[in-house]
């Protein structure tokens, strides 16, 4: 049968490997058109110069478009049959990726879970995304809940993998990204905010200004150019039997929204290291707007590096509420699973950001 | 007069030439876009290294991309009064084209037939498109119903072409796109899916299994990255007037779409050599969701090519119900020009495929 | 505080200086998307060929979207917290841009004057855009209508700057851009006109052909590509608060469309030299059909230049009415500050075009 109907939750065995379709040349008009579709300020991504400086042989592609365009890659094959999108961990940029450059993926599945409806079960995956030269460019884990085609079919043995809460220092693979930030003389000047790794505190929020609402439009274009493919951003006339009732906007693309936001008090950020985790709390639909805030969590020092650190940063998407007007992401206190229901995003991530430099 | 109103059905004669305006450099950027616009996965244009394997320099330009700019260059010539696009006919893919190629276009009327109210024509018209250095690329008919400026005009001598139904083999121009398809040993694991030339049976359907629902915004967008500027795509307001009472969804996006959702299904797919013929059978408004089947036709054996085979395909296009709910594009039965109220397109295409070696 | 609120009246003083954030590298795909967004046919930035006739490496970037990313540079600094967008003022592209460029912006404030109302103030700047070589592509005045943070705040010392009414002929910077059009055999056939700068009259009016309907989507898409961040075009939860009470569309993104639109009827136009002056009339909202009409103010003969001349252009944007049914800009007759209503935008603008060659 050629209908491609993709993999449903008694089809995935633990070790099970696939290597992704659809190999992605990136270009400058990846970058370009994911301005257009985020707004996005971040600099290293926007300005080739400055990237020169760093070393580089020209401005990297956005690590939330990398993410994304990888992402989609594992699509076709993990979760065309998800109902959701439950959490990621032990995220990692391993090395910087170029327009010009060919992503692949592949995917090993490393947890499986039967969930108690019977109806559904949780799969973890491990994902890696090569360049043409077959250098690992980034890894993932995530977890999605997958429809079982067959109600009664047997499913596949449990493991439940054990996955570290956050990506430590040592495992940041900084050196291929960023030899050394010494030379940025006038990066504040290209930022526009002198703020650096040194201004910034652990317990510190940051609201970031600027609100966006989301068009149906947009957020299907931009999980097409992400070549995702799962349905429910795309099918209108299906989403009516859903209980949102209409497209759900992709949570990548929320990603993408939201770190586009947070540029406006984390200006000085240099790349993603790694997303320790990160949870879609609620769905978004066209219509919302986006807001987001940010809070520091913990600082790194950067082995034998005295030109930068790491920065630890919960980047917080909210909808249809400002940051002022939401005090904490848990008003319930300590409860980390209760969220503010404006609360659609909460994302655990590590960013390089360069160090004052003594004089 | 500088208030350029275009050519209407007394304005044509039979034989004038029209070379038309605005030469188009091709970039990186409209590969991107388009797949930002249709989402398509088809491999060859993805992928710069899988192209170089067919002894390419580069991913080429998607072959539908390709034909809709080159279309929407001829339509202030040819189409700017029209009504509506009648069909298409012995279009061939003549020369792969790549990003940093330039493409300009002629046409050459060869058909004219006014119709019997008297107020519209029927124009036909045979166009070529060049690349840079003057090689041809692609050709095609099509004829459109244009209005009359003055319905009391007199009509040109008419003349209505004898048109092939299916373009033969010998007219393909393959090696000039693909030299050889030997060298694809990873090729099945590049798409996804391991169904070559060989699997495929005159008579089978294929059901895809994707729908997408058709923004305003993107359709317009698409639209005019093909630089189409037919008033019935962009003018609400004018639209207002028109028995469907908004814009139309320009029909070469509605095939963009459609021939990016029989991906699945037909993932091995190395480029369109003939479009054999095309109908646009009803007009798709936004908030239309669009979904697709396609028929294999027909198989061709290529002259001394045992690398590749050719498949000629029905791919049929359908608004606001699924392939499974249409179990034929002619439930009258054998009236071909009687369509399920369902279908936007009925396209007969031809691609090339490898066929399984023998080892 | 990390919170970026951005400056408000009281904040600025004269002579202040601005070194914007975020150099942008351009793009073929910045021109590739542009083109999506609009529409544009201007043939120069659409084909490198031609381009590399007129002694250029390839197209250059359309002045419009230099303009329109050029600005949105100066919005953190300069507007974040403007009410309108005031007007413009000598405007002249110095230098072409081209794919692989990047560039940074710089403003001097040069005009300060508080309201009656005591609530805003109006502030000039003076910005410049550089590429990565320094070398100065466009400058331009502009004045906004700027809030005020606290209303008892102290005002600074005004001044309202003296601005030319137009930029006269030996302050246009040709030479760089267009060293000779007499190159330029088959420029008329790849624009479709055969209207040169002989064949233009001060005095006539020319009414374009098509409209364009706008959509939510597609405007902040634009104006997202223009890396603009400005609440008013983003965020519709915040503009309910505003009298329009919904987003409103970027008044550079309506010169854009404009200004394609009048590609039809100005076709030969090679670039644009300056802009003198600038009006956005009236606020554009999704929904609403854009049109336009060009009048020709005045021809210039060009300082050693028999290859081509420079027309003075008024490009009046006009929403959901057609040019037929605007008879003038100022209905009133003399007023010229009293608009038809129908009028969002008076745009003051001067082109390059070739002269008819004596042979």
């Amino acid at each position: 049968m050629k209908e491609r109907t993709g993999y449903f939750f008694e089809d995935f065995h633990l070790d099970q490997v696939f290597r992704h379709a659809t190999p992605r040349t990136l270009s400058e008009a990846d970058a370009s058109t994911f301005i257009a579709l985020t707004g996005t300020r971040h600099t290293l991504p926007s300005a080739s110069p400055l990237a020169a400086k760093l070393g580089l042989p020209s401005r990297p592609i956005d690590d939330v478009l990398l993410f994304n365009i990888a992402f989609g890659k594992t699509v076709p094959d993990i979760s065309l049959n998800a109902v959701a999108n439950l959490g990621y961990a032990e995220t990692r940029f391993l090395h910087p990726v170029f327009a010009g450059d060919t992503i692949s993926c592949k995917s090993k599945v490393i947890g499986l879970k039967k969930n108690s409806s019977g109806k559904t079960g949780t799969v973890y995956v491990r994902s890696i995304c090569f360049n043409q030269n077959e250098v690992p460019v980034l890894t993932w884990v995530r977890w999605v809940m997958v429809n079982k085609r067959d109600i009664d079919a047997d499913t596949p043995r449990e493991h439940v993998p054990s996955l570290k809460d956050v990506v430590a220092p040592e495992d940041f693979s900084l050196a291929a990204r960023i030899s050394s930030a010494n030379a940025l003389d006038s990066w504040c000047d290209a930022t526009g905010s002198n703020d650096l790794w040194d201004d910034y505190v652990p317990g510190e929020r940051i609201n970031h200004p600027i609100g966006v609402t989301v068009e149906e439009a947009e957020h299907i274009i931009a999980t097409r150019l992400y070549q995702n493919n799962a349905k429910a951003h795309f099918d209108a006339l299906a989403m009516k039997q859903h209980p949102v009732g209409q497209r759900l906007v992709y949570g990548g693309h929320v990603i993408s929204l939201a770190r586009a936001l947070s540029y406006d008090g984390i200006e000085n950020a240099l790349g993603i290291l790694a997303i320790n985790g990160g949870r879609h709390v609620s769905p978004t639909i066209a219509g919302d707007t986006i807001y987001a805030f940010s809070e520091v969590s913990e600082k790194f020092e950067l082995p034998d590096r005295n030109d930068m650190g790491a920065l630890r940063l919960r980047l917080v998407g909210l909808k249809n509420m400002t940051p002022s007007e939401v005090s904490s992401a848990h008003p319930d206190g300590s409860n980390p699973s209760k969220y503010h229901p404006s609360i659609v995003l909460d994302l655990d991530y590590t960013v390089a950001m360069p160090r004052r430099q003594k004089r």
